[in-house]
């Protein structure tokens, strides 16, 4: 069936554009963020010049992924810095931005204790602002680093379990270079699996209800010339039931210290069918997404957006054309609908045949495994 | 948390309208269809005076829905008697208008043995239309009928697989009475638990790609004044992890003879979800659904839709607005994306907890359990 949807020939395209990037225009320093609620229709830069405009992008998901939040959390921290603001507050406003992402507070601590501590040696204000600037620049550094460590550490797995060599690979949401410093997580496997000649489909699931597979994952597989093929969410069952996928690929927003997986709702419901048609479920993260603050799954903050992203349906398009100003998008459910709406759910560790990180591999994700990957994590970005 | 649902309070609003009905007007018959592609936000009849137009009612799926495409097909042969277009050409373009759904061919070939033994005991071309309208119209009578007796038995199973008496129900796609001559299939179920008083929720699948579930299960639904709840297709897997499901009621397009079930895609991850967390899947159809001539689940053909069904986004908006006339919906997904868009999927007999038909329930649903279903409703039909 997978041969029966050919290669996309687009011609070629531009790479995608830098998510989050530093800037120091004359009229001092801004974040600037790709509007990941334009695309695929239209790439827009949003300039960030204070910290609640910051925060807005990460509510309104023009700025989302758990590594890149990170990011935007770090960098947050020293925009604030930069420009003079209570750094203390606009640490807790980043932090707070949105709940289940574990890599947001992990950004911000970052940068703010490299503030703190330029403060506490005597820093200036402008030194104590470069030191925030200096740690959310290695952040971003490591990041990258961990993208390229994630892709041939995942790339190695894939080959193990898969002999064949020619992956069908389904995945969900949104996990390339949109949400990173780097290449990402789950989709940077897949992405090296293609440059390595041995990615025959990605399966995109389209991720309802904001379509991350269908705007933006899409949209990295098509710039780097994967051979994709989009689908509902609710049609992967029919994938596996044709026994058309090796291997689900998926990254994660933040990983308890049992191995329970927080990811984009609808990951839950592919570990389940893997595990009954025997396909393997492979989780690709960061370790700073593991939160060993966390003991278990019932214990992560599964944070509950507006039913109104279900009852409505908003597309992006080009500012200015008519759909715009409708009023937050056209009603699809019949006035007064309330609806269920969890932008997550957690895939206990027993779905979970391996957790990749940069720092190696947990197969299965048991407590010890991950303790371990945390330690050799630790011992990496001390040596 | 079902509890933080509120029951919808959109005051007392009218029924649903017919969904298909058999019209005299002085022109000539008609048959009008209530057009489910502009529900919720139009109800907007179409009139069809010939079969092409019935014929493209079908295939853009203004009328839907196995048992309603049963009754589709036998008015369809009486229009064509009754207009004196070619009967048996006309049998054979309704009943090839699309392929998964079995009722479709037995309405039509209900109707035509009528006008072909009307014809063949001479009767005159009044008669032999007369003759297939009956059928046609004994086939609605009987439809209504077997709503009743399935809700009826569906509910009675409920109430002796959940003793608790306060049932949260998933549901899938639409199946009340937008399909049906009746109140439908699963939903006249909820329905009926809802009319007992023992219904705490309905958690409503929105249905991807074409969201049957959040414009016209939602609708009926709000019309009933049911506890409902919308959900996206992915977000099932938490309700089943928080315990928020009690059972899985759903139609079905096709069933073959060893229990295979076709229905909407994504009925399928239900089952498997469902079996994963101990939850009775119900599947709830008419016996005419059965179709014995198919032997399985891989024998069933699966209508392949148009992958612009997902990668642009259509929805039913007032006639003259902004959004008609775009060619066809927004994209959602880059240009030059293909997708795979199967519009069914096959659950397999294993994963069924009981079939409820009209004519009994089969639990588990065994071929020898569906034979005897069968051979009950044929000794129901000649009494």
């Amino acid at each position: 069936m997978a041969d029966q949807h050919a290669g996309t020939d687009i011609g070629a395209l531009p790479p995608v554009p830098s998510a989050l990037r530093w800037a120091e225009p004359p009229e001092g320093p801004v974040v600037i963020l790709l509007d990941q609620t334009r695309l695929p229709a239209e790439e827009v830069e949003l300039v960030c010049t204070d910290v609640p405009a910051l925060v807005r992008a990460v509510q309104t998901l023009a700025v989302r992924g758990a590594p890149l939040l990170g990011l935007a959390g770090a960098y947050g921290v020293a925009l604030a810095a930069a420009r003079r603001y209570d750094v203390e507050e606009a640490a807790v406003q980043l932090a707070e931005a949105r709940p289940t992402a574990v890599n947001l507070g992990y950004g911000v601590r970052r940068a703010l204790a490299a503030h703190r501590a330029a403060a506490a040696r005597g820093a200036t204000p402008e030194e104590a602002a470069e030191a925030a600037l200096v740690e959310a620049r290695r952040l971003h550094r490591e990041d990258a680093e961990a993208s390229t460590a994630m892709a041939a550490r995942g790339l190695a797995l894939l080959d193990e379990l898969l002999p064949g060599g020619s992956h069908r690979i389904l995945t969900h949401c949104n996990t390339g270079a949109l949400v990173s410093g780097g290449e990402g997580t789950a989709f940077a496997v897949a992405l090296a699996a293609h440059r390595a000649g041995r990615l025959r489909r990605l399966w995109v699931d389209e991720t309802r209800p904001l379509l991350q597979g269908a705007r933006l994952t899409a949209y990295e597989a098509a710039r780097n010339g994967l051979a994709y093929t989009l689908l509902t969410d609710n049609a992967a069952g029919s994938l596996f039931a044709a026994g058309e996928v090796d291997a689900v690929l998926v990254g994660a927003d933040r990983i308890a210290a049992d191995g329970s997986v927080a990811n984009k709702v609808g990951t839950y419901p592919l570990a389940v069918l893997a595990r009954y048609h025997h396909v393997p479920f492979v989780v690709v993260a960061p370790v700073s997404t593991i939160d060993t603050g966390t003991p278990d799954g019932a214990s992560i903050e599964i944070e509950q957006r507006p039913g109104s992203e279900v009852t409505r349906f908003t597309v992006p398009v080009p500012a200015g054309a008519a759909a715009r100003g409708t009023g937050g998008g056209t009603p699809v459910a019949p006035l007064g609908t309330q609806a269920y709406n969890p932008a997550f759910d957690v895939t206990p560790p027993e779905l979970v045949t391996a957790l990749v990180t940069e720092a190696g591999v947990a197969s299965p994700a048991t407590p010890g495994g991950i303790a371990e990957l945390c330690a050799r994590s630790c011992r990496v970005t001390m040596s």
